[in-house]
């Protein structure tokens, strides 16, 4: 036997060997490993900004054509990152969307094992109701619906609202772990309330009731209120002028959202955060193993994501994929909302941090 | 060998061995086991009430004979607990003490591993400075000082002021746990801002620095303001007139102070909370491993030990040892502070409680 | 505008919103909230067996066909769930690979984030070497390669051998959180001793090495031994017959392999058990949030899976998607190795099982 | 008034003012202080040697003088340290006795919250019934009979033996915690087997019982056997022979007895440790927050207690107080086994260790 032979009825044997592999449902690793192990995380999801001045008129005019009530559930609309073809996520893990609400409209009760979390960067008058407890929601607010927790949405004013809704529901679905249920039709908590429930038995600083000593995975605090949100960023800004080392580098404040009973995240699998930064400052350059979405809330920032750098501006979303580089310097004050999947790569020891010296 | 001589040999035998046992610094278990192992906890200490009618003046006559300095570092005056053989033990393991400063006073600065926090039941102008750090003390206020924190008080005020202080004295000494130094001479904060730097960092609902990521064994936080306190509870007692089950039982809000890296107790080895009773309400008769010590922050109650029954008021101090029977009933809106032990009975597996209906 | 023409403008403009979300990356919730957010969790993976019969020789074949080295690196076939579209994955979360290492062979040192286990249902004289270490394996041994750990194989025997491989390759890819590192071409241990270093120093029952006191996310024991795994088995078995309720159902006994210094699972995304059922017994029929792989280890079993049930037999290999009902009932005396995901679904708070009497 | 009259007056109100602190059960802190807060633990044990030579012949003698039954419940001889007024504490927190066992006698059952541990330094021929499983007693095994679980003892040789108790007695009494509780007359457990059924389902490296998933505080696995601690140690010094850096220090190493569940210490309250100095070895020079007894278990060291050193050899046992300096050196290879208030110190975050280099 040749050469030739010999080669041929090799590529041929090890042909019908493919093709027996895929009748048993066998694919061979060593056709794959540069695809499925890489030198370092090779996210398909992109860097990407959705702007807010496209964002919320596409938003108002879904306002004006699009109905809201049962089955549809939200008038909700999610960033579909460019990178994860088409599909409704801003990254691999997170889902986040502009909700919208006209005057005296209202979203129907129901619940699901996917954690959500509202952020308001503008406008009020909307109550969500969790669990039978009224939550106003107000410019600056992080509002809370946990797993299974049930909630629905009403409009109390004459004036439309939008904010952004953030949910795990890429993950859920990753893992199969979704559940959903509908609620009841009847409104169950029409009251407007300036405070929920919620919030008069647990928003005190490190006080706990007697009758809350269980911990619990999610928080049990509804609302984080704007007006704590901004003064503890003032305070650490105040404190570094006089010389005290609180900030997380310099002219750059931030707090971590977290569950009152157990110091952690306010969500099993998402981490929120809020972060100012005064005119001028930057942050580190930082590749993170997860992914993260950030809204400005107030100012202009350059934002660089790899080799690139976009200027964003009040309302703007960002999402940063896993080991993307990122960094902000910040060209006025400015004010900046972050949620991530930062507690998942903890808890599964994925997570990894470079973080290198202030970007320019 | 007759039985007489038999036995009279036997215990002289006997004798003998004990003797020898004693010279070996050895002693049998079966003389002594009834006292080591009885069936329940048989404290030493005994509950008792200390009146302030009675203590406050103390204070007063040795703010006038005493003056306060390094070497005795303190003008405190501690509750003996009548059980205890005169030692300074409100119970085995706590210290309580009234510590008096008159007016411009300042009592040095030392740090100890011992840790430490004072109650407020009346008057202000005084600054605890830990590590640096200057914390108002006003009426209803908890302040903390954790072992081995730098710590001194300054009473800026024209008027002198007294305060509770609770300590795990007893428990240290108990365990050879204690370290003790004096700090600098200088003043290190003679500042007198309303609110400590701590509490500038720390005192939000649910919101934790960025710079503060690390779980402490005790809280940051450094004064707990009787105006969260106060807003607590009443909160409760609202919600529970609205119907929400909130309260400990009918009538009895309470909450307790927490740390708010971990959600869990402010120092490793004192619980401290705060309990409001409802005119008319009562407490169920408990029992538990452990001891702790009542303060009478506002109003009049009848506080049930064992089988006696004393009236109680305003700043009055009560020792409850382990496993004696308590309860509460308030004649007026009762408002009380109480710390106690339980983390150290919790970590070491000790606790146990027994719970039966409200008394009369 | 007759009624037509109005809803003809309306879907006119409805369509033009769509397509300029669709410019802007955005994506409608109303159109997809069916798909995204289901009643209850609808995996795409199926149920699949995979039969040793078949497996077992198309292992061979390659082992005639295709090298081992740097490159390819390991002659892995892996388990492609029929409803994942051909991706090499056994489930969303779940590598899983029958590896066959010929006579004298090896395959070459590399790490990876991603965490590795081995299990061998037959054969003997390979050495996985881990961080240097030379871990035997054989029939019944359960071998760990957690995350980030160099490892390599060598087969130091005249006979081929081959065993099962078991990754969380499809998670980290989701998670976009993987690292892969090339190792020395050098052998870094090429000794075949009986057990390995980590065994002599942590494969006692109980005893933790004083250099050992901290807590690692992964078990830093990389052999469980069949020995142990069978008796433990076996005394449970026999512990029931001796009336004591120790097993998990009537005739059905399990272990879990455990981390020594946390009691918790062996790697922080992946669980690993093995089960024992006697002839005849059954267990419950269960649903669980979380896929796993099943390998029958000895015997013969009817594995309800669904509506549909299958006989299976040693090698076969079984995959349970997320929320599948599923059931086992021992013909024979029949033991399985079992792995899953479960740690995730537990730390990430989506863990939910449904458990009802033993199916018949 | 002259200065003396002034003076007088002074001491005269002081003097009242005392007496009246001493009527109302008060202690001024600053007359007292200098005893209360020291610079550093001031222990009233001391370091002490008791001698086996001495111990066993004292318990043989009390065998034929004392019986065995209930109300003494336990031929149990304290170990009363010098330091601690003939209370029978071998430390502040720990009790250790030597219990004596004749041919065919028995203890009685019953159950404290007293946790409890036994060491054999010699002998065979008892079991330990725990819970109704008996539990063999074997030279160099650790046996645990944690907090309120029944316990009795009975011989089944022809030959009396003796061991060592180990219990947290002191610890209970000081926290007024202990509760005790007699058993049914009958034996609860005359079996003899060489295995408890404790062992039978939990003496396997790294391998949990499915119907064992809840944590317990104290360890399910009630023996803890020489052949495993022996070869352990053994392991751990021939790897120190092969380069590898699993000792202590050189030449020494040890191991700590823990809780399969938690890989935590096997009693909430006490540490067990077994520790094996090669001839020539000597441990660093170390002072520890806590106490701790030693039993030479075999060999004959020097033990440097303070400025004092004293050999000591098989059957000794050693109190060692809090932060009090030690270090060991062994003259022949020497094995020792330790226990102490570590948990306890740790727990309360009272820890706190100095290590020197090695001492000679």
């Amino acid at each position: 036997m040749s050469m030739t032979e010999h080669s041929s009825r090799e590529a041929l044997a090890l042909s019908r060997l493919y093709h027996d592999f895929d009748e048993e449902h066998l694919v061979p690793l060593w056709t794959q490993i540069s695809d499925l192990m890489q030198p370092a995380p090779a996210p398909q999801a992109v860097p990407h900004v959705w702007r807010w001045s496209a964002l919320y008129p596409l938003a108002a005019r879904a306002g004006r054509l699009v109905p809201v009530g049962r089955g549809g559930e939200r008038r909700a609309i999610s960033l579909a990152n460019p990178g994860l073809g088409g599909r409704p996520f801003a990254t691999p893990t997170l889902w986040a969307a502009v909700q919208y609400l006209g005057p005296r409209e209202a979203a129907p009760e129901h619940r699901h094992s996917q954690n959500a979390f509202r952020f308001v960067v503008e406008g009020e008058g909307v109550w969500t109701v969790v669990n039978g407890d009224p939550v106003a929601m107000r410019r600056g607010d992080l509002l809370l619906t946990p797993g299974w927790h049930f909630h629905s949405h009403h409009n109390n004013a004459d004036a439309a609202m939008a904010w952004i809704d953030g949910l795990d529901i890429p993950l859920a679905q990753y893992a199969d772990a979704g559940f959903f249920e509908h609620g009841t039709g009847r409104v169950t908590g029409s009251a407007t309330p300036d405070l929920s429930r919620s919030e008069r038995l647990w928003a005190y600083p490190g006080l706990r009731p007697l009758s809350g000593l269980q911990d619990t995975a999610s928080s049990p605090l509804a609302a984080y209120r704007w007006e704590h949100t901004d003064r503890a960023l003032r305070e650490q800004l105040l404190l570094e002028d006089e010389g005290r080392p609180v900030t997380v580098s310099q002219g750059h404040a931030a707090i971590r959202y977290v569950n009152p009973t157990t110091g952690g995240d306010v969500l099993p699998t998402m981490r929120a955060e809020f972060h100012r930064l005064r005119a001028g400052a930057a942050t580190p350059v930082t590749r993170e193993v997860g992914s993260s979405v950030w809204q400005v809330f107030d100012g202009r920032a350059r934002f660089v994501l790899g080799e690139a750098a976009q200027a964003v501006e009040k309302g703007d979303l960002v999402s940063v994929p896993s080991w993307t580089q990122w960094s902000l310097q910040a060209e006025t004050d400015t004010d900046l909302f972050r949620f991530g999947d930062a507690p998942v790569m903890e808890r599964l020891h994925f997570a990894r941090t470079l973080s290198g010296p202030a970007g320019q």
